[in-house]
């Protein structure tokens, strides 16, 4: 994944872009960089790799090195971004969040006039922030460039520029995937992928970018360039899974559409009578956490944390030190509380059940530590397709998931064309997954949440909303 | 404060100690050193400022520079440690955990043999540990020596030593404020300070130090040097504020004795008819968490999580940018849901009240974002007293402690002769002191945990337990 | 300036490159790279600032991050380098010394394409190498774009490429300004700036390229893609000045060159009677030693080293800590003898006087220490014109040449249609020019070597040799 | 070996002492520090390793982290320092240089009062500057201290204190084997070991320190704490080797010694009819550089450079990447100029052969390279004994020596019983010696200078001067 942040303001606004960068840390653990203009210097860059320290901690001194009204940054989980670019539009630096699928055809394509160059990487790939902008320049004007890149992407392109002239122009991609929000202060503009981040800079929501929506901003106001589109297939998994639970997309908090969504859950189990009778509710951390505190509240059950991170030197993924270690790093993470599992009856809520590969060690450790039963809720269907359209950590091949590993140890082949009656708990092949994966881990009883309940755990309209994961619907 | 953690094994345990070190880092944000012990080599020593990186990252390279069957390490929030000293002893390598207070008066008493000398640090300053070296050198044997510290100190000294024939020496401080547990597995022996550390490397509880006690540790067993004392005053905040939420100190684990002391402190809000009718229960992270989920399951009021901390780069202190920056960065970890805040009474749990400072911000907060109503609980009783044992981080004068300066101002000195009357909620001076704060913080209510409900979500003899801050019993 | 260092080889050769390329850092003090290629992993690369600390400590541990057969690297004064550049050509890395004088005709020829873009730096500039490189591509093949950017380039660029392939193609620039050689040994080729790298690892001269040639090499052979041109101006001051005492270009040694400018130095003084009564002949460091060495070897008067560089830390320019040091750190360099200086004649040869800015400094130092005569020789001719081919350290505009500015004193801008006669020691005008010096400085003679003296020391025919700077001939 | 500097003004002294102690690097390669007093700080101190690194670049931060009137400084070839020592004396910074032979005793000593105690190194080891404090410790004053020190340590130990009221106390060793000098200026003073590094900085020679003499100098004055001894044993090396050559110890300049050296030696040579006919002398940089001048120019025979080391990168010795080019880069530092070797008679002038590794491997380089003759002088007499006083670099047991090693197999055990002889070139013994080095390592010819040359290039009276290396006399 990888999120952006910029500014435009009245006055220096480095160490403001730092701490908003810095608030989208969770999304990206590969390079960071940032970029400012000023007047006098023009446009200048810094890029690090954050595989080993933190964004904070290699960008600590950037006030001193770079100066400037208006400046953008980003974290990123691939390529070095953003970049210094000179063409026919002028020079612009210039990040871009997503995927592009169809990269080697237009890389072709560039190539073919007999003047493009592109700066690869190691092994000869291209930057794909690279290509962005190569075919950005295609365009007459931005506003040009940035249609034809949108149209010509096959995948997802959130994109934020910062001109020779300090203004930004940012761009949400085509379908509006990702989120882009600019809020507003007496002092100028912020863009950002995560709202809480300008908020808590002392910035009020100003606008959402629609689907593909262009717009231009300088310190004294914000330019439609292109008017936003019509359809749009916003990420489900934005609420459920991977934003911060500070931020709000399209006017939805995602610590309350989590806290709900679990509501929902406790309030389809007592209806169907699946309720278990469980000491405590506990939610697997991170983002399991509010689902479960939802269902507690509804259930009346004691939440409970009988795992607990330990977060003062966990906080992210650094490299292990040898091979070797590696199994061990991973479980170091998470650290059971024994006093709340022995004997007990647990119900655990997971944000989603994916490969299973992490759920499996889960329960193990749980049953080691002689949990009496351990009880599994998803706050999300089963998942049926891998996702095509974003890059998140998740990210896998469709024969890696869980629930078609199972339906293929069920019935083969066959029984791929009856996905959505797996996906229901009520039809027959709906209870024979659930059964099936509760022997494969020794759960006592699964349930996931169904579409329609994260739906209405988001409450916007479904049809602005991807759901392609789970069903299958483009 | 601080913490260390030592490992003698069959094998190499370099990684394990690193490993087990880095368990300790809530503990201290200043130094952080490792030592072992190889027969080819002999001890060798590491030590690192962590004021701006991680243990993780100044020690990830150490399994390529350290080698040995046992090791030691510490996180320190004040000297550089493990020293290496040579003395009448032998060599050996030393991390102290506590406070000296009459460090002036040991230091002048040894000078003035005429022989001994202490390296100094900037300022000229004694290494505190140095000194409880040369305390220990002064008998003829370590136990001589240790037992000649314990008690000529002033303050508390828990004590850890890697000898020259790789044997780790561990001394608990004379009255057992703070907790050595030492772990067995079919390898070896480990001594640690939080007991989840060991327990995640595969070692399982083996004995727990009394107060004063000493033990010698080789691979093959654990020799008692010198027996338990009778007296013990284990420090109630272990459990209450600063010890980890995995760890089990006396047989009593953090995380359960939180949600315990939660669920007292409803239970008493109930009898009192105090409790409010309010939207959440909530916990001011991160140690307030775990009471609020106790009051919140005792008390059937939803738990909310209107404050969520960026945990990915605010996980510790870092230093920051420039002076300017300090008060923008001191408000930037803890992070509002508005949606959960606006329009919403709220009640919110912390581990304790001391000087009051944080809370006046967050209250503030709070109302900026709309809060309708704003009660507070503290864990624990109203501080009374600084502490004088320990240099934990909310170690304060007795005239910086919110209850005195109240106090103070209700009815001036002549109010510190009733300290214990203002503690008690029932008395008409506990209610002045409580309608006060609640004034002068814009609260709807505040309550206090009482001695009694501490001691008993504690579960052991109070005599064993200090309580010093709240009621000044020594 | 800047230089580059490649070699293909039938094993792996990176850390042989990393020799190579740090023998090359007397030219440049700005940035550092290297790419490799490897069958596997493809083209690799990495850059590195080198203000702030050498070559070899940046890159020393490349080999453990860098593998292949082929590998080049470059010492550069300005621009980050080697590039890797995907174009229609493929991809590859590349690295160009020298200096383009029309890049923003260049440029905007480029982009009017409306396909071409170029990656910009701080301040919105383009890279030099990438700019050679997208002239390159615009060629079918390597040799007609090389070709084509030779004949667009105005200035000089001297060119290394690393193909897909493991292939090195070398390009020299089109009049044979700068050096190119080929070295081969059992193994495989190298290619270099400075010939004394490659003979040190071990490799034998098996071709200088002529001026525009470029060739392609493997492990196997070396392939002529476009032979040499038949005009050339190779630039003298490679010999006088700048290249490393050890490297030979077109067979002719430097130290050796330099050993014999200053015999024939001392002979037209002996011819012309201007030999004075010194006690000491004496070189400026460093440059200008072999030539004194020459003088006193051939007049038999004592050299001596009145003069010591402080070598162990002063090898190189660090950015000095505060502005306010900066004049001071200057002086540091060079350290007086006192005892070689108080009483003595000393006559002093420096390679060329370009400012004059250091030498004055000298100067005076060495009066302050007691010198009771001080005469200058130069081992070039005054300086008239400046480089407009080169980028090297002392490149300076025309107005601030000593001699231009002595002549502007002497007679205004009539006397710049004299230079000739200026430059000559034997007309009425030169001998005002040396008077008028030596009065400025406090000379007791001051006499410049002949162009002739020059051309005859380095011993190759006169029209190959660029002396431009000298008499303004292109 | 090592060196220190320190400085006491009437300002602020930081940047001052950075740049003299950093001419002191050629010194030492292990460790360096410095040390400061500032009224309201007191005493500051940083150490760091320069194994891979300057201290250039270790230190360039140092004026913004000390602050201070009064600092010393100093680089070493082993233990870290300075240290900071508390002791019955007071808070002070000490630095020491030289060699303690009977430390374990000493130690033990110290241990056996039961209040002592020693930070230990890695292994056990003690730092022996902190032995040297724990003796200095023992006196009642520092004077008192200092001398119990001086005549308890059986080696050299020169001494550099900053005492906590800003003081510098520094102390001669007892026989004066190395220097201490002192300069003054309108500000202030400074005590050094190499001269030119105060009058770089704008000192003038105060007062030379005589054998075991101890000062204490405030920015108002230099205070004798003890007289000066009678003896004196100045290591005659520290002219002929080690020291650089823009120093002066005793009044004698380094550089004009070693040029008057090579005159003494072509003097005798001519005297003796061993002058040989070759076409250039050469000096084996860098030390034999000066010696080669002075007998280039009483022998009218030219000066050449046939080695010249490539200095930009190799100006000291970096840790090699891989044990496995350890021997490759031994190698890289000289560089041969072929055109300066082919078919010549060459002379090359060592400062002195002491184990001939090295002297090998550069006759056999020669030979490579095409050399007709190679005739050798070694600027001081056979080395016949392996130095007990001091730790410089080429310290070497007394068997590993070359002139022993031949002499063994000359004659055996019986040989050693005639040194004398042996080192007189005019004896039987000393031709036998001389021819079978040339043997054995194909030289032309080989003189050594003689104990008389060497004193009388100096010039100050032998009985001063420590020549124990040559004829054993302590």
């Amino acid at each position: 994944m990888g999120g952006f942040f910029g500014m435009v303001l009245k006055r220096d606004c480095i160490a403001d872009v730092f701490f908003g960068v810095d608030y989208h840390s969770h999304l990206g653990t590969k390079r960071a960089g940032m970029a400012a203009y000023d007047e006098a210097i023009g446009l200048q860059r810094e890029i690090h790799s954050i595989e080993n320290a933190l964004f904070r901690t290699k960008f600590e001194n950037i006030c001193k090195k770079m100066y400037g009204r208006s400046a953008i940054g980003c974290i990123s989980d691939r390529e070095p971004q953003p970049l210094l670019i000179r063409s026919g539009l002028g020079t612009y630096a210039i990040c871009v969040i997503g995927v592009v699928n169809n990269s080697q055809e237009l890389i072709k394509d560039c190539l073919a006039s007999g003047f493009a160059h592109f700066d690869a990487m190691t092994g000869g790939e291209i930057n794909s922030t690279e290509l962005v902008a190569a075919l950005i320049n295609r365009g007459g004007t931005f506003a040009e460039g940035i249609k034809f890149a949108q149209e010509s992407i096959e995948g997802t392109a959130s994109i934020l520029i910062l001109k020779n002239d300090g203004h930004l122009i940012a761009a949400r991609d085509r379908l509006g995937r990702l989120p882009i929000l600019v809020g507003s202060s007496p002092e100028g503009y912020s863009v950002t992928f995560e709202s809480f981040a300008y908020k808590k800079l002392g910035f009020d929501d100003e606008k959402e970018l629609g689907p593909g929506e262009v717009v231009e901003i300088s310190a004294d106001g914000i330019t439609v360039l292109n008017p936003p589109g019509k359809e749009m297939r916003m990420c489900s998994f934005l609420w459920s899974y991977y934003g911060y639970p500070n931020s709000t997309y399209e006017g939805v908090n995602v610590e309350v559409m989590r806290c709900r969504n679990g509501e929902i859950m406790a309030a389809q189990d007592r209806a169907n009578g699946t309720m278990p009778d469980v000491d405590y509710v506990c939610g697997v951390p991170d983002s399991g956490t509010p689902h479960a505190v939802g269902y507690a509240n509804a259930s009346h059950i004691p939440f409970a944390r009988p795992y607990i991170k330990y977060t003062p030197t966990w906080s992210r993924s650094f490299m292990p030190l040898t091979q070797g270690d590696r199994s061990k790093i991973a479980k170091m993470k998470q650290i059971p509380v024994k006093e709340l599992i022995e004997g007990k009856k647990l119900m655990f809520v997971d944000d989603s059940i994916v490969r299973g590969t992490q759920l499996k060690e889960t329960v193990e450790l749980l049953q080691q530590n002689g949990a009496l039963e351990v009880h599994m809720r998803s706050a999300c269907p089963p998942i049926m397709y891998g996702c095509k359209y974003l890059n998140f950590s998740r990210q896998t091949g469709d024969l890696e998931l869980l629930a078609r590993r199972v339906i293929m140890e069920l019935e083969g082949q066959e029984g791929f064309s009856h996905l959505e009656e797996y996906s229901d708990s009520s039809t027959e092949r709906g209870k024979k997954l659930r059964a099936a994966i509760c022997k494969k881990f020794r759960f006592d009883s699964l349930e996931f949440q169904s579409v329609e309940g994260v739906v209405s755990a988001i409450g916007i309209d479904r049809c602005k909303l991807c759901t392609y994961c789970w069903n299958g619907k483009e």
